[in-house]
């Protein structure tokens, strides 16, 4: 390239240019080169093709998700009497998408009608007489807009009373026994299809070969039936290391996680879902600091003279959460000849391996002066018989 | 470097090594080379800068998705009568979120109460007496929990009785056409707004230049409207390919898919939105398992004398799912610089190369031998009379 | 390795081919080379280290979001008379995932009933009389089936009458100042579970040194209470550079996002949750075209004869959007193996940079054709007495 300054352009184009080398007859020089390169090859070959899968393109899942709960629980309580809980009354809301929730726990504020009543006793609402509620008065952590006038909550304690969905929920007492205890029990079929745009592969976790009859009476185990889709909520509770009836009294948000990471390049039997579970929200309450999973809702009536009541509940349970995720992989030229392109780069490592081998070579071996003799030639820049030198030296 | 060590360091810190090489004179080895360095450098230029892009800095959208269902069907049932369906009754749940749901085909079963009723009839619920049925046995796929009677469900068959919502739903006369077939000309608009952040820039698929008066009267068309927001269910189907009758029957997944790639260093008027429609549940029902989309649903009511009924809706229908993805690209002097060393690390593939040239050099050519005297000195490791060799070459 | 060709394998196997250098002795030059190997090895570390954190292994951020809103407002209108709104209320869905919907505004539609009535009026509904109205016409932009008829709508106007749900929402009257003014007022409990599963690394936003009492009066504040999960409506609102109130008249859509980027080589307590707010729906109604968010729902009741009534709600409110991002970086031997691979192979462009060094060499010095003649070995293919030359030279 320099040499070609020198001429005309032309000549030049048609030059090669290649390194005047010295050639060393040494087992243990040969020997240490031979490893280092076999040690690179290795690393390249174990790395780009076996550890990336570098020759493959690859495709991220696009995934919908279904899930259908079924089971029926009973509860006897003084509030609602005896009751039988169906799916829709305990699966809320009722879509049945990628995420769904199952009620186990409950606290029912029956007949709650826009009227006023004293408001729960603490710190700030507790007063002795009138002048100490504000009329108006709205606070953020209270139940409704003060009166104005102090009333009796109990016979002991006085509170200022509040416009409000009365009678108010006292909240204190959540049941310490998950009353839709026989929610454990309860399945949930769960309908997942995935799509490889790229590759045009569609599959779902209902597999082809699964047959009505077997997806009527079948249930997910890790062991036996790996591939039924039919999960009791018990055993997703299990499999991430949770005990159901625990986690049942104050809820929780449990992840089910599908694996669809496939290698496309083997028959497409071997693409299946690897299903995991695992608890996402924070069990340990370290701090105590509300824990678990709960949400107020109400359903609305009208009673006879137009008057809105209301059942108030807050519903305790576990939020399902259905997480789909993967990537598949296929041989494919283009990245393939992208990434051997790389590799290639990766082989150039070879030069500065030399760096190591010409040290070894020059300053290890017993005859390191014959060779830097020959490896090197110096030209003195300060020394002006530099042609006499050159023919000499 | 090697040269180094026997020198003090501040005198080789301002050597300079450089290779001595021989230049062959030849325009078959020299087009050889030319030509294998001229591919190297397109396939830097084409895939580091045309393919990849790599000179442009990249940004994932964020997105914010609102839609709204219009139109009203009408169903005229035994068990509902004459009915007009809005948007309130038939769009659950009524967020006009990202996913929205339209309802197409149901099962009614009004005026259910928590009482007792024989079970559906199927293998493990028929009975000849009361000893065929456990009380308090509660069936994951039954309705309720038994009473431990036997009863009459038809005037042939007896089941046992259960504690549910009785009448129980009868869900094997799914109407064979959807009851609400008038779905299909339902429009829904779409209010997409996205952001990348690190351009500052932002759009939504409302485009600046249309107007109010555009937007009340157009129907999204891919040929005549591709920027229209408003989408006629119908249409969408028909775009995945799907015909909406034979779907509305038993329900099923839609992908509604907003592409906002774009190349964010051409003017902003060419980054739009790009719709494209698919069906993300399984439609081919092989294995006839679980085909489509369905959930239930109740309205709970009061009667005067306070007892709950409810009216039980199975729910089939529409599932449209809005997933909004893209990357956005601009120029940036940053991944230029980076991705430019990068490059410049492909251009090494030269030494790479030059081991082909080197090969055909010294064993094609004609006077091999002569070029190959001339590259390579040999040094014999055996050999004790190297310094006298070394004089005489 | 072409020498090679020649010879057995063998012998070929422990040979060691090195480049012949000359040595330049030039302040300058090796000035120069010195310089551009700093700048290279800067780039390297400085890029690869300090800016990619090329040896960490990284992971992205499984996370799991629920909120609770609290507080309650009052309203005193016409149509529902004093009013108190509680969370039960205001909050639809109320499930508290990571999307939550405050409403602020409405429009209510009370007692409404299947039944007939004149169409609201516009260019396709006014008749003068039956003549103009289609029996069973349809049109997806109105409310109903028209029954054929032309009803006096108001004195002056007649219009074609629909069977719908009657009376029809009269949607124009939107209250200019948000009706639950008080919910700027409200606060929301975000609880956010992270995990990193690479590292085994669990934390949520509730950090461990916050106790229950703190906790109770905290609010976040980005200067004195950076760590409280309680958020005030109005605060996000405001750091999204909105105003709260406007935005409560027409709704909106609110990002809140938490990033949890975390390089988990620091102690755990550095790794925490930033809050920042945006709004992701465009504000700006440019084009006046369906600004702000809204949607429909209803609550059915039924009369003591059986009848179905409503209240429909056309709700108008702000959904917030809770967007939790991150990727976690620790120190792991694979990537640092790896990558100091790749850095290796960035380390050769020392090759490329001696380009520049040659050219400067042989062009720029006084001495260029003395190191020509020593670098460069011509061989001349159209030469016939190479030997000879070789021999001399």
């Amino acid at each position: 390239m320099g040499s070609c300054s020198s001429q005309s352009c032309q000549s030049c184009f048609f030059e090669y240019e290649t390194e005047r080398m010295i050639v060393v007859k040494s087992k243990v020089v040969g020997s240490v080169f031979r490893l280092i390169q076999f040690l690179i090859l290795v690393y390249v070959i174990g790395y780009v093709c076996v550890v990336q899968k570098s020759y493959q393109e690859t495709d991220s899942v696009i995934s919908s998700v279904t899930t259908k709960v079924k089971g029926t629980g009973f509860t006897n309580t003084s509030d609602l009497g005896a009751r039988v809980w169906d799916v829709a009354d305990y699966n809320i809301p009722p879509q049945g998408d990628s995420s769904f929730f199952v009620l186990t726990n409950m606290i029912v504020t029956p007949n709650q009608t826009q009227s006023t009543c004293p408001e729960l006793p603490n710190q700030s609402t507790i007063c002795m007489s009138d002048s100490d509620c504000l009329e108006g008065s709205n606070d953020v952590r209270g139940n409704g807009i003060q009166t104005g006038l102090c009333m009796n909550y109990k016979e002991t304690v006085k509170t200022c009373e509040v416009l409000s969905w009365c009678p108010l929920e006292i909240d204190i007492n959540l049941p310490e026994h998950a009353l839709l205890a026989a929610a454990e029990d309860f399945t949930v079929l769960i309908k997942n299809s995935v799509t490889y745009p790229k590759f045009n592969f569609h599959k779902r976790n209902i597999l082809p070969d699964v047959n009505s009859s077997y997806l009527k009476q079948c249930e997910f185990n890790r062991k036996t039936d790996p591939y039924c889709p039919i999960f009791r909520l018990k055993d997703m509770v299990s499999e991430a290391e949770e005990d159901f009836q625990t986690m049942a009294i104050r809820g929780g948000v449990l992840g089910i996680m599908i694996d669809w990471s496939c290698d496309l390049d083997w028959p497409e039997h071997h693409c299946g879902p690897k299903y995991s579970f695992r608890r996402l929200d924070n069990k340990i309450p370290e701090n105590n600091v509300a824990p678990g999973y709960n949400f107020r809702f109400a359903k609305y009536y009208k009673t006879t003279d137009g008057r809105e009541t209301r059942t108030l509940i807050k519903a305790y349970g576990i939020l399902f959460d259905v997480i789909v995720f993967g990537t598949a992989g296929k041989f494919n030229m283009v990245p393939t000849i992208v990434n051997l392109g790389a590799a290639l780069t990766f082989l150039s490592l070879v030069s500065s391996v030399k760096w190591i081998c010409n040290w070894f070579l020059l300053t290890c071996t017993k005859r390191r002066d014959y060779y830097s003799k020959h490896k090197f030639t110096y030209l003195d820049n300060t020394d002006d018989n530099a042609e006499t030198t050159y023919g000499t030296r």
